[in-house]
């Protein structure tokens, strides 16, 4: 992993009551923004990053040189307009993007936190990072957003703080975790977990990292965020630099290229510690739960202006559980667009170039600013 | 992994040469039989197992002590009737149940062959499993059947030998390995070559084998099985013999439990290096290039008379791929019947009990006989 450096930070010093009964405090939250805060300030939108972001929603991350990861639908002149929109974003805890999490130096003993972090949730996420808005003296956001774990922290922060946004865009996400979402993520976990150079998270200290193991939960996780329909265009059977099969175990197809690249390149920005803490927050994640079983008891009181999306082909988070959300919203008597955009994408679409998904936002934030 | 003992095998004395250009001789195929055969030797029906099958199709599997993986559907009375038919099932060469593989001890270096075996096809599959016609006597098979990986058999068998069967049963298959199949079985390739046991498949002479990675690869293939839907229903977010949440790594819910199970009682029956083998004659199998894109050429000699099968929530071997065969086989002017059977259980409902899938095949078998 590279070094975290030039990375903005503040120390939130407050104690906050993690849902493992833990507490946290004095703890380094980094986040990054973009545009200009007005003087009204009520062009503050929270963006929430994904499994695999960080802060560095736009341009280019100073991290790993590579575009922000809404550098589609973030910046001046696009569907969230930085000339317009103060756009703020933080790392989440448990991250490895210079927020607190297992692979922070503890002061005391100086070495790596490791599997000694707390267990976290999306609440907890969501309160820290709630924090932001007395850093920045924002009374209310104009809007939150984000998509899968992002769109998860959107319902938490609308169902936690209902007067402190006026409008909230959860994209390709759900209320409660599914059983096949919790399948695949502790696919990940244990493709970590079954890395020798794990050794039970405190490899950071060590010369060797279980980079093998987190580059197969990457490749697993990358297949689900395409679709079938997607993969079979882009890919099909296409053979790698090579007229034949070679009947070996190199990568004769494209796709498994691509794999195997899309598993090197994760390992050089990630933390295996932080995809262990960050999946498990997704799966403990069950708003439905979390109001007795009625979705719509988390924002009764809510005056927020919601705006849903989903994509076709998405089959992690798929049109159906958007829609549970919508329905709660409903039977809440609460203000809810939604939307399903044609993309053969997969979950992946809320991060690409589709442009009714872009025009969707651009719209719904500029009518409703 | 158990020792093989007890397995009935033949050695298959003529050279046969391999799609990649090797040639095999004197080599193993371990068979089991079920039923016996008529005097006129026309009830003999070849089944072909799939990625993690063996020969032991019924009954109690000596190697597992379990019940063999179509128990549901072939036994006296079933609907593939042992009383009246002789069933017949191979173990696949790369297999790992006394068939010629990478486990086979080679009888010169005393040691196990390991990747030095060849990379093999489901061609290769076909070619050499043809022997048991020849072996048993037998002129012409009632029927070639098989689910998945089988299907892919019963498809090559009948493209090669069109008039060595009457009937054949391809169910929940695929004419031509699609990229997200590629890609999924790439992963389970890449879970056990990141174990370090794995040691370029020289484990079986050393103390420790990839249990590890090759568990992963269960755990991901096994998810692939089941649907969204049918996870849901019978896993959802279920606690595992808990109140609550443990804030922890462990298996908290369910669904995480039952897949660790999967996966290490996976690696007491199967050997990684087959696992490699299978898969990758699973991803080189396309029929339709192997016929330069027409796949009706592939059957346009046959008389043989075909029932398809697809099931409506196997995502791994879709219903429309499935149909793509029926095309073919209309095309090519065959006598061909299909059903998709509406079931929860996604691609693995060809091993379960789906009351209507099992019908199906026995009012085939019968009204043909």
């Amino acid at each position: 992993m590279n070094k975290i450096h030039k990375v903005k930070t503040f120390i939130i010093e407050k104690t906050i009551k993690l849902d493992c009964g833990k507490t946290i405090s004095n703890f380094p939250l980094a986040y990054e923004t973009y545009g200009t805060l007005n003087k009204k300030k009520d062009n503050a939108i929270l963006a929430f990053h994904a499994l695999s972001g960080d802060q560095f929603v736009t341009d280019i991350n100073p991290i790993t040189n590579k575009s922000g990861w809404w550098s589609y639908l973030v910046g001046p002149n696009k569907a969230v307009d930085t000339n317009k929109f103060f756009v703020i974003c933080a790392n989440v805890i448990g991250g490895c993007m210079g927020s607190y999490g297992p692979s922070t130096v503890d002061s005391k003993t100086k070495k790596n936190i490791g599997t000694d972090f707390p267990v976290i949730t999306i609440n907890d996420m969501v309160n820290v990072q709630y924090n932001l808005l007395d850093f920045f003296k924002i009374d209310q956001l104009y809007s939150v957003m984000g998509g899968s774990m992002g769109g998860m922290q959107v319902l938490q922060f609308v169902a936690n703080f209902p007067n402190k946004t006026k409008t909230a865009l959860p994209i390709a996400c759900t209320a409660s975790h599914s059983a096949q979402n919790i399948a695949l993520n502790e696919l990940g976990r244990q493709a970590i977990m079954a890395d020798a150079n794990w050794k039970k998270g405190d490899y950071l200290n060590n010369e060797n990292s279980p980079d093998k193991g987190l580059s197969v939960a990457r490749m697993a996780a990358h297949i689900t965020y395409l679709s079938k329909k997607g993969l079979q265009e882009k890919f099909g059977r296409k053979l790698q630099k090579r007229e034949d099969l070679n009947f070996s175990f190199d990568a004769d197809f494209q796709i498994e290229s691509y794999l195997r690249h899309q598993g090197s390149a994760f390992v050089d920005r990630f933390d295996a510690n932080s995809y262990l803490y960050i999946t498990r927050a997704m799966d403990y994640f069950d708003l439905v739960k979390e109001y007795n079983g009625n979705l719509s008891d988390a924002f009764k009181s809510s005056k927020v202006k919601f705006f849903i999306i989903s994509f076709t082909s998405d089959w992690l988070y798929p049109t159906s559980e958007n829609k549970e959300i919508v329905i709660a919203l409903n039977a809440a008597g609460a203000d809810v667009g939604f939307i399903e955009i044609e993309s053969d994408k997969g979950h992946d679409s809320f991060l690409l170039e589709v442009p009714e998904f872009l025009k969707s936002v651009k719209n719904f934030l500029e009518a409703n600013y």
